[in-house]
């Protein structure tokens, strides 16, 4: 490694998302130049608690943002857009996105206000833009929304492709392949480093086409009884343009619910991305009239989210709608790792109401739009880069992608299986990583930033775990007595069978020992704040067995 | 149905676990005489908070606890026998297990210091029990643990069949195969009722023989450069007993880790159902002096059980073991459902370190213990049940296993799909589900059972969410008027970047609304604690846009 590596290095840094699904962005450096690619959102885990969403950490690109060019994003995903509107507020650049992603982000940014405020760019496939010494180019992929691309990046160490998100589907929905052509060439110019999509690395073969639903949704439009219902990825404009073809072909009418499903499909049909025949999609209102074996309703909720309308007809308590005898509810989505339990309990919820349902388990009702295994290699094969750094996926994902780059021929040394924040340097002929900048996650909680390290996560862990127990001590400023029984309360925890007494005891024997105390002459306050909590923790662990997160509050009178 | 079904009629009353993985529990009632089958207990799920485990409801059977004959058991897992220990203080009826299982009760019985008191039977498949009116008969059948049963319970009603869990494999590790003599003898016999296994219900084909496993084994221990830890479920004898004779071929020693895995394989071995050549089984303390490429080690954690070897392993924090350069590491069991998330965190962690990680995604290291479809429609077949009900698993299992049901011919109206608490009543020619008995959940909590309405557990949510945010009121018993500031603490609650500001304006606000106040001549106290808690959390709503729990105390001085 030359000794001053950074100034005539690339530096590549993965900001947030890898080793994960989704909340992706990835910083590429070259002295005082940096190009971000995508800004994405997570969903929270169960365990945290009070999360709204999580995004990546953008601390490196502030306080480097004299250097940041553009943001440039590869698709419409929430997993790689959805960060957008809480980046901007803080590091204010132009965004470049392909058409049907710039128009969702632009609903985003005027959902949060700044719309106005920011730089919105779209840009066409084969377009090129220069942003300081980087020359970019988006180039068109297949994957599971329209308008999906990859971007090649000219660096002076060469040039870098990034996939994006993608599967080679020679019969898309939308008609528009992966750009073989371009990939060839640019393959052909000698690429440095390539950085693929690692979701699907485990899995064998060939991920089917899109084109395979297409007799799946019309047969089962066909024979179904009454009315079909389909849960499915409000981003997901080609399998609704693939269900309301299939509800044309059977003479059904279709109809959109819930806010985000309307509004993208609204969005696409008046770009074009959604194409369908005059008076097939309906409002829902006109419904009511129709016999159900006429009608097709589309919705969100594949995922079992909690607010979608799926799940909110499952637990019966959707404002509008719910199981009818002769109802086929269709699940077409895979599962988001972690959401597995919570769509089994939906699908049990909407079967115990007398629908049929089909889903991934009992039905081929959808694909997902990820490369598998043999794509990953045609890709390889097809870039020949010298350098190879897996994206988009969980660790294990990353290390299967990287055991496929090697059986292609990259050499070991040349893969890097990167984590966030690891910094990449690299020039035409080395490669290493070289530092550790601050990545990862930052939480959204309401419209505000939390650090995840805040203490408060940990403290809603143990309150979640036993409750709490509160004692108010009132004590005489001047003679450190009681001056008042103490006073407690409990939220969240409870000694079972004999809760009051428990309670009941515990007020003894704070009182007890308050009240035979020696008191310091400094800081009476907090000496018996510490005192009283000693005691009735110690007093609730013995006779429950439960640690109840114990808080004493301490009034001098 | 007659009039006075009950007294004539058989009733069939699913307790616990129909419509879930596990904790399975079903009584079935003649007259004055009942008898149960299984009592499992389930791990809780992420919502749950602070539960340890949930077990059946068995409210029916103290009510009706002079009628219950027996408890008769399955096998040996967990979801079949971890409840015994906190159903027999309370209702101590003679439990009945084959040996294994047997075995396995006694350990937990002498944990809970409850087994001179409790009556525990060793059962051989063959022999013949009278309880009461029913007169029973064990079957064997292949499951993931030696020694796994069915049972046939002959009743006034005609005879009932209970699968437990079963496969057919006809080259069982343990050289044992379903009793297909015996079951089709029960089949000729007339059987008026059969209750199968569903958890697989959805899986098309057969299950593969526990032997296409044996290869894969010797081959991974052939080619691995150094250690192999297998992580498997402590009850999976044959699995331990397949990596045992696979790592003898290779001239490789075992060690056990974990007490659980220590104990099971020290009794299989005691009892003859873990048949291992002198020696290959060694302490794990004499492992420290053998070259890595001539040990095997088996712990538990391949459902990423947080306390777990392979957990403590993967977070490096286990006392004796550390993830070492050439290490393999096999997850040998597939993900229980809700579970895949944190075996997928655990696996990165161990790729994270160095180890090369083989599980269910990228090898043939398991195959579950549950009949597919093909088996199902086989069972089906031999049996030739007039009714059916399908038992162990999620409804959506259960919907599939009906279905097949009715594909092999039982009338629809004959098929069942039940839930907990449903009483399906029923004679040689007519069923009907007649009636509601209380069923399902029941938490317990250290070794405590509680109630899962007690409103305790939505009071965890809603801290978990927020926090918490206490107030302490002094008010003099005689004026009304505040004795000394208010006092406010936090926990688990924060407004971000104001906190002390937001915190000295609540008290502010607090102190304002008190002090002028006038207050009713009764119950001071309470008016105190009321109008505290209203205007606290009104504030902080409005000054954080957060809904954190609110408590006030109020010392009366």
């Amino acid at each position: 490694m030359p000794t001053d590596a950074s100034a005539g290095a690339l530096r590549v840094i993965p900001l947030g998302g890898l080793g994960e699904i989704g909340k992706n962005m990835m910083a590429l450096e070259y002295g005082d130049d940096i190009v971000v690619v995508d800004a994405g959102v997570m969903f929270p885990e169960e365990d945290m608690f009070g999360v709204d969403l999580v995004i990546p950490n953008i601390a490196y690109l502030l306080e480097n943002q004299h250097k940041v060019r553009a943001i440039l994003i590869t698709h419409g995903h929430e997993d790689h857009t959805g960060a957008v509107p809480f980046v901007l507020p803080e590091l204010n650049v132009p965004v470049y996105a392909p058409k049907l992603a710039h128009g969702l982000i632009e609903v985003k940014l005027r959902d949060h206000r700044i719309l106005s405020a920011s730089e919105l760019h779209a840009i066409e496939p084969g377009e090129e833009f220069t942003f300081g010494t980087f020359r970019c180019e988006f180039f068109h992929v297949c994957h599971s929304i329209p308008d999906a691309t990859g971007i090649a990046i000219h660096t002076p160490a060469g040039l870098v492709i990034h996939t994006g998100d993608f599967k080679f589907d020679h019969t898309p929905v939308d008609e528009v392949p992966t750009d073989f052509a371009r990939l060839a060439e640019l393959g052909m110019e000698g690429v440095t480093l390539l950085l693929s999509d690692s979701t699907y690395a485990e899995s064998e073969g060939y991920t089917p086409s899109e084109a395979v639903l297409d007799p799946n949704l019309e047969r089962i439009i066909a024979e179904a009884p009454g009315r079909v219902m389909f849960a499915t990825f409000a981003s997901l404009i080609a399998r609704i343009q693939q269900i309301a073809n299939a509800a044309a072909k059977n003479g059904r009418k279709v109809a959109v619910i819930g806010r985000s499903m309307v509004n993208n499909v609204a969005m696409a049909q008046q770009m074009g991305y959604l194409r369908v025949p005059e008076g097939v999609i309906v409002p829902v209102e006109s419904l009511s009239g129709m016999p159900p074996e006429q009608t097709v309703i589309i919705m969100t909720g594949a995922q079992g989210e909690p607010t979608s309308a799926l799940s909110r007809i499952a637990n019966d308590d959707h404002r509008d709608f719910s199981v009818e005898r002769g109802d086929t509810i269709v699940l077409s989505a895979s599962p988001i790792p972690g959401n597995e339990a919570v769509i089994m309990r939906t699908i049990d919820n909407l079967l115990r109401q007398g629908a049929r349902v089909l889903h991934a388990n009992n039905a081929q009702v959808h694909v997902h739009g990820h490369a598998s295994r043999e794509e990953l290699k045609l890709m390889l094969r097809m870039i020949k880069p010298k350098y190879f750094v897996p994206i988009h996926g969980e660790y294990h994902h990353l290390v299967a992608h990287a055991g496929i780059a090697v059986s292609m021929g990259v050499a070991p040394e040349r893969v890097f299986i990167m984590e966030d924040g690891d910094v990449l340097e690299m020039s035409g002929d080395w490669a290493e990583i070289v530092d550790q900048v601050p990545a990862g996650h930052v939480y959204v909680v309401g419209r505000r930033l939390w650090d995840p390290s805040n203490g408060v996560f940990k403290e809603r862990q143990t309150l979640a775990r036993d409750g709490v127990v509160v004692a108010a001590v009132a004590v005489d400023g001047a003679t450190g007595r009681l001056s008042a029984p103490p006073t407690l309360t409990a939220h969240g925890f409870e000694a079972p069978d004999d809760h009051p007494e428990v309670m009941a005891a515990a007020v003894r024997r704070l009182e007890e020992s308050l009240g035979h105390q020696q008191w310091p002459d400094e800081d009476l306050e907090e000496a018996v704040r510490q005192q009283a909590g000693r005691v009735l923790s110690g007093f609730l662990r013995d006779a429950t067995g439960r640690r109840p997160v114990v808080l004493a509050l301490v009034s001098l009178t």
